[in-house]
Protein backbone atom coordinates (compact mmCIF):
# COMPACT_ATOMS: atom_id res chain seq x y z
CA UNK A 1 0.00 0.00 0.00
CA UNK A 2 1.51 3.35 -0.65
CA UNK A 3 2.92 5.29 1.92
CA UNK A 4 1.72 8.77 2.71
CA UNK A 5 2.13 11.19 5.67
CA UNK A 6 -1.12 13.29 6.51
CA UNK A 7 -1.95 15.92 9.02
CA UNK A 8 -5.85 16.54 9.78
CA UNK A 9 -5.63 19.83 12.39
CA UNK A 10 -8.04 22.37 12.99
CA UNK A 11 -6.13 26.09 13.56
CA UNK A 12 -7.95 29.78 13.95
CA UNK A 13 -8.10 31.95 11.14
CA UNK A 14 -4.72 33.57 11.75
CA UNK A 15 -3.20 30.41 11.79
CA UNK A 16 -2.65 29.49 15.43
CA UNK A 17 -3.39 26.11 16.75
CA UNK A 18 -3.29 27.04 20.37
CA UNK A 19 -3.95 29.97 22.10
CA UNK A 20 -0.72 32.12 23.62
CA UNK A 21 -1.29 30.42 26.94
CA UNK A 22 -1.83 26.84 24.92
CA UNK A 23 -5.26 26.74 25.26
CA UNK A 24 -8.05 25.32 22.78
CA UNK A 25 -11.41 26.37 23.87
CA UNK A 26 -11.84 28.26 20.95
CA UNK A 27 -11.90 25.34 19.01
CA UNK A 28 -15.19 24.82 20.25
CA UNK A 29 -16.16 28.49 20.04
CA UNK A 30 -18.63 27.31 16.85
CA UNK A 31 -21.87 26.02 18.74
CA UNK A 32 -22.00 21.84 17.80
CA UNK A 33 -25.15 20.86 19.48
CA UNK A 34 -25.98 18.06 17.26
CA UNK A 35 -22.31 17.44 17.09
CA UNK A 36 -22.08 17.41 13.22
CA UNK A 37 -18.69 15.47 12.51
CA UNK A 38 -16.34 17.37 10.35
CA UNK A 39 -14.46 14.44 8.90
CA UNK A 40 -12.49 12.94 11.46
CA UNK A 41 -14.03 9.45 11.79
CA UNK A 42 -13.48 8.91 7.72
CA UNK A 43 -10.04 10.50 8.16
CA UNK A 44 -8.93 8.03 10.67
CA UNK A 45 -10.73 5.02 8.94
CA UNK A 46 -8.00 5.91 6.17
CA UNK A 47 -4.94 6.09 8.50
CA UNK A 48 -2.98 2.78 9.59
CA UNK A 49 -1.13 4.61 12.79
CA UNK A 50 -0.77 8.42 14.29
CA UNK A 51 2.93 10.27 15.03
CA UNK A 52 2.90 12.07 17.58
CA UNK A 53 5.13 14.87 19.41
CA UNK A 54 5.68 14.33 23.28
CA UNK A 55 3.82 17.54 23.69
CA UNK A 56 0.72 16.37 22.27
CA UNK A 57 1.19 12.91 23.58
CA UNK A 58 1.16 14.54 27.04
CA UNK A 59 -1.66 16.66 26.22
CA UNK A 60 -3.83 14.17 25.39
CA UNK A 61 -3.28 12.44 28.92
CA UNK A 62 -3.85 15.45 30.59
CA UNK A 63 -7.48 15.50 29.47
CA UNK A 64 -7.51 12.30 32.39
CA UNK A 65 -10.16 10.28 29.25
CA UNK A 66 -9.95 6.67 28.03
CA UNK A 67 -7.00 6.32 25.51
CA UNK A 68 -8.48 7.81 22.41
CA UNK A 69 -6.99 6.12 19.69
CA UNK A 70 -7.49 2.67 18.07
CA UNK A 71 -4.77 2.56 16.11
CA UNK A 72 -1.52 2.24 16.89
CA UNK A 73 0.16 5.47 18.20
CA UNK A 74 4.48 6.57 17.91
CA UNK A 75 5.52 9.26 20.26
CA UNK A 76 8.24 10.97 19.15
CA UNK A 77 10.66 12.12 22.23
CA UNK A 78 14.37 11.71 22.47
CA UNK A 79 13.74 12.43 26.34
CA UNK A 80 11.02 10.45 27.40
CA UNK A 81 12.21 7.28 28.64
CA UNK A 82 8.62 4.71 28.65
CA UNK A 83 5.31 5.41 28.20
CA UNK A 84 3.10 4.79 30.88
CA UNK A 85 2.54 1.06 31.28
CA UNK A 86 -1.46 1.11 30.57
CA UNK A 87 -0.52 1.88 26.90
CA UNK A 88 1.54 -0.94 26.74
CA UNK A 89 0.43 -1.99 23.42
CA UNK A 90 -1.32 1.39 22.15
CA UNK A 91 1.68 3.75 21.97
CA UNK A 92 5.10 3.33 21.43
CA UNK A 93 8.29 5.18 21.81
CA UNK A 94 10.62 6.30 18.24
CA UNK A 95 13.39 8.85 18.66
CA UNK A 96 16.06 9.74 15.86
CA UNK A 97 15.95 10.80 12.32
CA UNK A 98 12.46 11.39 11.05
CA UNK A 99 13.32 9.11 7.42
CA UNK A 100 15.04 6.82 9.62
CA UNK A 101 11.46 6.94 11.98
CA UNK A 102 9.22 6.08 8.93
CA UNK A 103 11.12 3.42 7.71
CA UNK A 104 10.45 1.65 11.03
CA UNK A 105 7.23 2.46 11.30
CA UNK A 106 6.68 1.32 7.58
CA UNK A 107 8.94 -2.12 8.40
CA UNK A 108 6.24 -2.70 11.21
CA UNK A 109 3.31 -2.43 8.52
CA UNK A 110 1.73 1.08 8.72
CA UNK A 111 2.43 2.95 5.72
CA UNK A 112 -0.59 5.06 6.18
CA UNK A 113 0.39 7.81 9.20
CA UNK A 114 -1.21 10.37 10.82
CA UNK A 115 1.15 12.78 11.71
CA UNK A 116 0.02 15.47 14.54
CA UNK A 117 1.34 18.04 16.54
CA UNK A 118 2.95 21.30 15.75
CA UNK A 119 6.79 20.54 16.18
CA UNK A 120 6.44 17.13 14.47
CA UNK A 121 3.98 18.72 11.31
CA UNK A 122 6.85 21.22 11.27
CA UNK A 123 9.66 18.51 11.18
CA UNK A 124 7.62 16.57 8.74
CA UNK A 125 7.15 19.83 6.10
CA UNK A 126 11.08 20.77 7.08
CA UNK A 127 12.03 17.53 5.30
CA UNK A 128 9.61 17.37 2.93
CA UNK A 129 7.94 14.54 4.08
CA UNK A 130 3.68 15.78 4.55
CA UNK A 131 1.75 14.93 1.43
CA UNK A 132 -1.82 15.95 2.44
CA UNK A 133 -2.71 18.12 4.77
CA UNK A 134 -6.52 18.26 5.64
CA UNK A 135 -6.77 21.77 7.72
CA UNK A 136 -9.69 23.28 9.46
CA UNK A 137 -10.07 27.08 9.70
CA UNK A 138 -12.41 27.66 13.09
CA UNK A 139 -13.18 31.34 12.03
CA UNK A 140 -11.65 33.48 15.06
CA UNK A 141 -9.13 35.56 14.76
CA UNK A 142 -7.00 34.82 17.92
CA UNK A 143 -4.50 37.54 17.77
CA UNK A 144 -1.57 35.73 19.08
CA UNK A 145 -0.72 31.92 19.82
CA UNK A 146 1.04 28.48 18.97
CA UNK A 147 1.46 28.83 14.92
CA UNK A 148 0.71 25.56 12.87
CA UNK A 149 4.17 26.63 10.56
CA UNK A 150 7.28 27.75 11.14
CA UNK A 151 9.84 28.58 8.95
CA UNK A 152 10.84 26.06 6.10
CA UNK A 153 14.41 26.40 4.03
CA UNK A 154 12.52 25.75 0.82
CA UNK A 155 9.22 26.35 -0.60
CA UNK A 156 6.86 23.93 -0.73
CA UNK A 157 3.71 23.60 -3.71
CA UNK A 158 0.55 21.82 -2.40
CA UNK A 159 -3.22 22.46 -4.58
CA UNK A 160 -6.74 22.67 -2.98
CA UNK A 161 -8.23 19.60 -4.23
CA UNK A 162 -11.46 20.02 -1.87
CA UNK A 163 -13.33 22.30 0.45
CA UNK A 164 -16.10 22.42 2.99
CA UNK A 165 -18.38 23.97 4.84
CA UNK A 166 -19.52 23.07 8.32
CA UNK A 167 -22.27 24.91 10.61
CA UNK A 168 -22.63 27.92 7.99
CA UNK A 169 -18.79 29.04 9.51
CA UNK A 170 -16.20 26.96 9.12
CA UNK A 171 -14.29 25.97 6.62
CA UNK A 172 -11.97 23.16 6.01
CA UNK A 173 -9.73 22.82 2.99
CA UNK A 174 -7.58 19.77 2.04
CA UNK A 175 -4.31 20.62 0.46
CA UNK A 176 -2.10 17.78 -1.51
CA UNK A 177 1.32 17.83 -2.66
CA UNK A 178 2.27 19.07 -5.82
CA UNK A 179 4.48 16.45 -6.88
CA UNK B 1 -26.48 52.32 1.60
CA UNK B 2 -24.87 50.49 4.51
CA UNK B 3 -21.40 50.77 5.04
CA UNK B 4 -18.91 48.03 4.95
CA UNK B 5 -15.18 47.85 4.95
CA UNK B 6 -14.17 44.95 3.08
CA UNK B 7 -10.52 42.88 2.34
CA UNK B 8 -9.97 41.06 -0.76
CA UNK B 9 -6.37 39.86 -0.86
CA UNK B 10 -4.63 36.29 -1.51
CA UNK B 11 -2.14 34.58 1.46
CA UNK B 12 0.51 32.21 0.64
CA UNK B 13 -0.92 28.71 2.29
CA UNK B 14 1.24 29.67 5.51
CA UNK B 15 -0.06 33.36 5.87
CA UNK B 16 2.18 35.59 4.01
CA UNK B 17 1.28 38.60 1.67
CA UNK B 18 4.78 38.57 0.60
CA UNK B 19 7.82 36.82 0.80
CA UNK B 20 10.46 37.94 3.11
CA UNK B 21 12.05 40.03 0.40
CA UNK B 22 8.84 41.93 -0.17
CA UNK B 23 8.03 40.06 -3.46
CA UNK B 24 4.77 38.23 -4.74
CA UNK B 25 6.38 36.36 -7.56
CA UNK B 26 4.39 32.82 -6.11
CA UNK B 27 1.12 34.97 -6.39
CA UNK B 28 1.76 33.57 -10.10
CA UNK B 29 2.94 30.22 -9.51
CA UNK B 30 -0.75 28.01 -10.07
CA UNK B 31 -0.33 28.69 -13.77
CA UNK B 32 -3.28 30.63 -15.45
CA UNK B 33 -2.90 30.16 -19.54
CA UNK B 34 -6.93 31.31 -19.46
CA UNK B 35 -6.55 34.17 -17.24
CA UNK B 36 -9.44 32.87 -14.99
CA UNK B 37 -11.41 35.17 -12.84
CA UNK B 38 -11.08 34.68 -9.30
CA UNK B 39 -13.79 37.05 -8.36
CA UNK B 40 -11.74 40.55 -8.20
CA UNK B 41 -14.15 41.89 -10.64
CA UNK B 42 -17.62 41.10 -9.09
CA UNK B 43 -15.84 42.64 -5.71
CA UNK B 44 -14.26 45.35 -7.35
CA UNK B 45 -18.06 46.18 -9.30
CA UNK B 46 -19.51 46.23 -5.32
CA UNK B 47 -17.04 48.46 -3.82
CA UNK B 48 -17.42 52.58 -3.90
CA UNK B 49 -13.85 53.77 -3.01
CA UNK B 50 -10.39 52.08 -1.89
CA UNK B 51 -8.30 52.80 1.45
CA UNK B 52 -5.08 51.97 1.02
CA UNK B 53 -1.40 52.11 2.85
CA UNK B 54 1.63 54.24 1.78
CA UNK B 55 3.31 51.29 0.94
CA UNK B 56 0.62 49.40 -1.15
CA UNK B 57 0.18 52.70 -3.03
CA UNK B 58 4.01 53.06 -3.89
CA UNK B 59 4.04 49.52 -4.94
CA UNK B 60 1.00 49.69 -7.38
CA UNK B 61 3.27 53.28 -8.69
CA UNK B 62 6.21 50.89 -8.92
CA UNK B 63 4.46 48.40 -11.24
CA UNK B 64 4.90 51.54 -13.86
CA UNK B 65 1.43 50.48 -15.44
CA UNK B 66 -1.84 52.60 -16.44
CA UNK B 67 -3.26 53.42 -12.59
CA UNK B 68 -5.32 50.28 -12.65
CA UNK B 69 -8.01 51.72 -10.26
CA UNK B 70 -11.28 53.26 -11.92
CA UNK B 71 -13.05 54.27 -8.32
CA UNK B 72 -11.32 56.83 -5.97
CA UNK B 73 -7.99 55.55 -3.74
CA UNK B 74 -7.54 56.95 -0.38
CA UNK B 75 -3.97 56.56 1.29
CA UNK B 76 -3.95 56.63 4.20
CA UNK B 77 -0.26 58.20 5.04
CA UNK B 78 0.91 60.09 7.90
CA UNK B 79 4.35 60.99 6.03
CA UNK B 80 3.38 61.74 2.18
CA UNK B 81 2.69 65.62 1.76
CA UNK B 82 1.33 65.03 -1.96
CA UNK B 83 0.22 62.93 -4.34
CA UNK B 84 1.92 62.21 -8.03
CA UNK B 85 0.04 64.81 -10.14
CA UNK B 86 -1.43 62.90 -12.70
CA UNK B 87 -3.79 61.43 -10.09
CA UNK B 88 -4.64 64.18 -8.70
CA UNK B 89 -8.40 63.35 -9.13
CA UNK B 90 -7.60 59.87 -8.62
CA UNK B 91 -5.80 59.16 -5.37
CA UNK B 92 -6.31 61.35 -2.03
CA UNK B 93 -4.40 61.48 0.83
CA UNK B 94 -5.76 61.17 4.21
CA UNK B 95 -4.18 60.93 7.71
CA UNK B 96 -5.02 60.53 11.29
CA UNK B 97 -7.12 58.13 13.37
CA UNK B 98 -8.98 55.25 11.43
CA UNK B 99 -12.64 56.42 12.37
CA UNK B 100 -12.43 60.19 11.96
CA UNK B 101 -10.74 58.62 8.18
CA UNK B 102 -14.05 56.70 7.33
CA UNK B 103 -16.04 59.58 8.45
CA UNK B 104 -14.46 61.77 6.13
CA UNK B 105 -15.16 59.00 3.37
CA UNK B 106 -18.14 58.05 3.67
CA UNK B 107 -19.12 61.88 3.94
CA UNK B 108 -18.04 62.34 0.61
CA UNK B 109 -20.35 59.68 -0.41
CA UNK B 110 -18.17 56.49 -0.54
CA UNK B 111 -19.51 53.77 2.39
CA UNK B 112 -18.14 50.46 1.09
CA UNK B 113 -14.89 50.25 1.03
CA UNK B 114 -12.11 47.85 -0.61
CA UNK B 115 -9.61 48.04 2.38
CA UNK B 116 -5.79 47.09 0.93
CA UNK B 117 -2.40 46.74 2.25
CA UNK B 118 -1.03 44.66 5.01
CA UNK B 119 -0.52 47.25 8.09
CA UNK B 120 -3.75 48.90 7.27
CA UNK B 121 -5.72 45.81 7.31
CA UNK B 122 -4.19 45.37 10.33
CA UNK B 123 -5.07 48.76 11.87
CA UNK B 124 -8.76 48.45 10.95
CA UNK B 125 -9.23 44.92 12.51
CA UNK B 126 -7.42 45.93 15.68
CA UNK B 127 -10.30 48.23 15.79
CA UNK B 128 -12.83 46.03 15.00
CA UNK B 129 -13.40 47.80 11.85
CA UNK B 130 -13.48 45.09 9.18
CA UNK B 131 -16.66 43.56 7.96
CA UNK B 132 -15.54 41.02 5.33
CA UNK B 133 -12.59 39.14 4.36
CA UNK B 134 -12.17 36.98 0.89
CA UNK B 135 -9.09 35.31 1.23
CA UNK B 136 -7.42 33.93 -1.69
CA UNK B 137 -4.97 31.00 -0.49
CA UNK B 138 -2.03 30.56 -3.03
CA UNK B 139 -1.56 26.93 -1.90
CA UNK B 140 2.23 27.74 -1.73
CA UNK B 141 4.67 27.13 1.83
CA UNK B 142 6.32 30.02 1.58
CA UNK B 143 8.23 28.89 4.88
CA UNK B 144 8.62 33.20 5.69
CA UNK B 145 7.66 36.64 4.45
CA UNK B 146 5.27 39.26 5.60
CA UNK B 147 2.04 37.84 7.52
CA UNK B 148 -1.45 38.86 6.27
CA UNK B 149 -2.48 39.16 10.22
CA UNK B 150 -0.48 40.05 13.20
CA UNK B 151 -1.39 40.44 17.20
CA UNK B 152 -4.65 42.16 18.47
CA UNK B 153 -5.96 43.21 21.57
CA UNK B 154 -8.90 41.10 21.36
CA UNK B 155 -10.35 37.78 19.59
CA UNK B 156 -12.59 38.65 16.58
CA UNK B 157 -15.01 36.05 15.21
CA UNK B 158 -16.10 35.69 11.74
CA UNK B 159 -17.84 32.59 9.63
CA UNK B 160 -16.96 31.70 6.54
CA UNK B 161 -19.83 32.04 4.37
CA UNK B 162 -18.63 31.13 0.97
CA UNK B 163 -15.56 28.70 -0.43
CA UNK B 164 -14.43 28.35 -4.03
CA UNK B 165 -11.41 25.94 -5.53
CA UNK B 166 -10.25 28.10 -8.34
CA UNK B 167 -8.09 26.10 -11.56
CA UNK B 168 -8.02 22.78 -8.98
CA UNK B 169 -5.73 24.09 -6.79
CA UNK B 170 -6.04 27.89 -5.37
CA UNK B 171 -9.24 28.17 -2.69
CA UNK B 172 -10.94 31.34 -2.08
CA UNK B 173 -12.80 31.60 1.39
CA UNK B 174 -15.07 34.70 2.06
CA UNK B 175 -15.73 35.54 5.95
CA UNK B 176 -17.94 37.97 7.15
CA UNK B 177 -17.36 39.79 10.86
CA UNK B 178 -20.06 37.78 13.36
CA UNK B 179 -22.10 40.74 15.23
Amino acid sequence: MEKRNKVFIATSLDGYIADKDGGMDWLHSVPNPDKVGMGYEEFIAQIDALVMGRKTFETVLSFGIDWPYQKPVFVLSNTLTEIPRKLKNKAFLVKGELKAVLRQIHKKGYPRLYIDGGKVIQGFLNEDLIDEMVITIIPTLLGSGVPLFSDLSDKLEFECVGSRIFLEKIVQNHFKRSK
